[in-house]
């Protein structure tokens, strides 16, 4: 890298972009963090900070090497393809590898809400780099880095490339089928199910999380744009979704309970979000208007289904990120507009995109649950997935973690941690 | 838009600058949600997402089209410019869509702050589209673009266009005197006036809001930049005009209480950052610190009048964005700079464009007033402005949308849901 | 500046940039707030604000001509270099102005966390710009200016400029010591030492601080950046940096104690980005993650040596900004790459580069501790350090800004402030 590129508006949004993506994880970790009681809170978020840490290193170790170039059965690639990101250091082109450690990031952290206050923590920071590695890297391999369902690849060039603009399939439908896997493989929280045992104990931070998760998506949608339109066309599609997404939500809750929540504006925006990251670059902003308020009240019947279906997705990760993602990945086939290059089902198309988007849906939910049901599998077999019942009962954050989130009196007197107890006691 | 242009910086700076106004809404969600009580935060934060939910579909819908082009005596363009953003769209300029949206969002948002604890949410999210269409379009017209005000305008063309370079009229003047006319028609919250009832609960809160909007209003001021020497310019006049900001108004405190406060540096930053928003393009980074120190000094002695005057304008939007907003506008004629175009009575000027600007102020002033108090009073017949007394009492939070903002023994025993008492009284 | 220039990349970088490492410091004051208790949180968070205040101001003002230009035997450029920024004005260069101010507010807001608890908040406003104009803006000279460290300078000409591509030296060397002499001049906090006296008060701010630095430090470290390959590079090394200092300090802590802890992955988030300061531009992804690495580890062990040498450095900025300012800035001498125009000893290097950024610590420790102290000394024989006994007891919210954080019941009933107090006794 001896020789020097000026900058360029290409590299400063780029760059811009991936720092936009990145707060979109301590954003998660707030709008999770807030829905769990406060005698978990932090165990969640640092579920999610987690993952920063290890992909954040992994990322350039081998994880990136892996979504690009030379590849296994169009399904993978090679890992050493860019070791320790040397090659793209000398290639110049650092700023790739550094928006795109930033999906990763978020992709296995999304997870983490449907495991909520009994997950083990050592268990997890196993999980997120191995998931990372056999699920996410070959997804992203599969969709954009010239595997299967890419316009070269055994799928992609029968049936036409599969069309995710920013990681429907492989963020979001991803997260979510494996947060499916997970919470049937782990279990109910203790008095899942009951009304009053699992309030949010801190509303404001999941809306802020909400309100940090929306600036960043600015980023994770537009981050790849190639020129001013699709610039202009992602951010504003990315605007309109998740609003329409809110007054979706908002208006299934008012009609079904009379009163719309904080909690329902915020998930309705994270539905018409995640429902237009495929999309955004392929539809209008009135095709957005229309996905976000489906993908809004769709999301906002889907979150009863673990109820009925008996599986505890603690804070809806399913019933959000996998219902919005398979929903905004096939609503391309009907919406997309032919000054995009692709033509959708109400825009004069014949049917064939919303056939490829199926098949692309298909391929990376059987993918996710096979290979993440194997890795659970593995997990529990040998570390364990989850915590004793009493250490479920006392709080995770106290039992994994000898902390408290406050200590400002909350319900009464403050819980010494054990550090403070065995303190005590030796002072006595 | 099957033409593409490049990525240049200046659409990448848009872009970049749209995302961060979009923040400030969220960001005063949390400085209101921070002064309010806790058993109304939500609900105050809600009015602030509501207006992002509503505004960002409306503002494709019909709105923005009404800000330019065709229109109507110089006052209002036609809704019919930009249905659904479709000519935006072909023209590939949906960048400036984006970036307009995020003004209305705000603007609307900033008026929720007076109506504190007792505003009826449903006629609030009927208020936020009728006034963005009937006051904030028009007043973008007139003052941006090609209206009254404007340089070719009824009025521009003999008195020389009217300057808000970032939204002083149109913006924070157009939301202080909707404030002060939604306060005075809606009433007073029970217990205004004495001291101990509506102490803010969580201050900081209030200081993260204040961060989020100082750092989202470098996306207000220069977002419209259009070279690099007006690029820096406006971020320095931003930057220095809310630290004068904050030490004006603290100065008063400590010179009047003798201890200066968190809620007063937040406010003070506040106040510096609107009497520079119309101001940023024309004056010097001095000029800048002097606005700021008056602003600061002027609101902190403006927002005692209410207890005075008796009108509950809860959390001081006329004490600061009206009174900040007036004055930044005024102060132009004082303090603009030959190099900028205009000539302030300060550098040479005539105060022709002191007069230019008192009269965009009167304008403002009373079209807004008008427009609103007949929206205000057509809601007030129909829907109702206000929750009953014991809604009120009992908070909002609870009584509009079955929620608490934390169940972390706040207070004592967590409030049950209604949700959960049915639940409990079913058990039993 | 009537004549202008095209919008830029590199410009709209730097304002870009520029916003994000403003919001460090707000991020700061939750990272500082959120670890002190409850009755010291606003005053904690205050101390960051006000120098966002004074800075703001004082840097156009004077202090920014001070750190360029014509100077004083090498140490310190002229004050009236660029008084009010009139000549940066007239040159068209305010970019500049406004994206180094940000440097400045956030280097004396990091002496704050060494003080929680008991500094006289007037003192403290006496201290920020006094410290800005007598330490920081020389060393800016020395090292970024043309000064003694420079590459012309009486140091830099013999031993070779000092390498700080973004602050180690300028900004967390000279912070963490002038937070050690500010510590052992003002004494201990009542209770320093006894394990349950100081728990942090919310964690959960804490953490969202140590994500707010992260995402501003994108702009402290990528800002200056002068090509695409640098900002890719330093971009990248931010992001690995970070992530393996928390793996680091969560690896000793899980070694030491069994269990890591959020206030751990917050602190090693914050030590590998300290450490990568400098060296950013300078070494290789690998590079980063190794310095990253020990970083966080050191770190985790220096934060001990408070308790056994006995200062207060409440919220460890001497065991975190100098320890890691110190490594990082040392570190460059080890893993510098020849393709960035530097050779370090595990890369063909001849060990020069490590004695020329030995000697550059040496002086930056020096001449801060020497400055520091006489400004301390001079203000504690003048105005005072710190509170009073009682004050500090009741808590310095209530004493010096007759505030309280929260008023939800926190600890009880809610402690009225003063004026609340006096209001009561009026009416009775």
């Amino acid at each position: 890298m001896t020789e020097t590129t000026p900058l360029d508006a290409g590299a400063v949004w780029t760059v811009t972009a991936a720092a936009l993506v990145l707060l979109m994880t301590p954003g998660l970790a707030l709008f999770y963090g807030g829905m769990t009681r406060a005698k978990s809170a932090l165990n969640m978020m640092m579920m999610s900070f987690a993952s920063m840490g290890l992909i954040g290193v992994v990322w350039i170790l081998w994880a990136y090497g892996m979504t690009g170039g030379d590849g296994l059965a169009g399904i993978v690639g090679s890992p050493l393809n860019d070791l320790g990101a040397v090659q793209s250091m000398a290639d110049g082109d650092l700023v790739s590898v550094g928006f795109s450690a930033t999906f990763a990031i978020i992709a296995v952290a999304l997870i983490s809400g449907a495991v909520a206050d009994r997950a083990k923590f050592s268990t997890w920071c196993v999980f997120v780099p191995v998931w990372v590695t056999l699920v996410y890297a070959p997804l992203a391999y599969m969709v954009w880095g010239g595997g299967l369902l890419s316009a070269d690849g055994a799928i992609g060039a029968r049936l036409g490339e599969a069309l995710d603009f920013a990681g429907g399939l492989v963020v979001h439908i991803s997260a979510g089928v494996a947060a499916l896997v997970l919470a049937m493989m782990m279990g109910k929280r203790q008095g899942f199910g009951v009304d009053t045992a699992h309030r949010p104990h801190n509303v404001p931070f999941t809306m802020l999380g909400a309100a940090l998760l929306w600036f960043g998506w600015f980023g994770f949608n537009s981050g790849a744009a190639s020129d001013v339109e699709q610039l202009g066309l992602t951010w504003v599609t990315t605007l309109v979704a998740a609003a329409a997404g809110m007054l979706g939500w908002v208006l299934v809750e008012w009609l079904r309970r009379g009163r719309p929540t904080s909690i329902g504006t915020a998930s309705g925006i994270v539905s018409g979000l995640v429902a237009i990251t495929p999309a955004c670059a392929f539809v209008s902003p009135l095709g957005a208007v229309v996905i976000g308020l489906v993908a809004g009240a769709a999301c906002a019947l889907a979150v009863n289904l673990k109820y009925r279906w008996g599986f505890d997705d603690s804070l809806d990760v399913v019933g959000v990120h996998l219902t919005a993602g398979i929903l905004g990945t096939l609503l391309i086939g009907l919406f997309a507009l032919p000054e995009t290059g692709h033509a959708g089902l109400f825009h004069g198309g014949d049917g064939s995109l919303l056939l490829t988007q199926t098949v692309a849906v298909v391929v990376a939910v059987v993918f996710t649950a096979v290979v993440t049901a194997v890795i659970a599998f593995v997990l529990r077999a040998t570390l364990g997935l989850r915590v004793s019942v009493e250490e479920e009962e006392r709080g995770v954050d106290l039992t994994l973690h000898d902390e408290t989130a406050y200590d400002v009196g909350f319900g009464g007197v403050p819980v010494p941690t054990d550090a403070q107890a065995r303190s005590a006691a030796a002072a006595e």
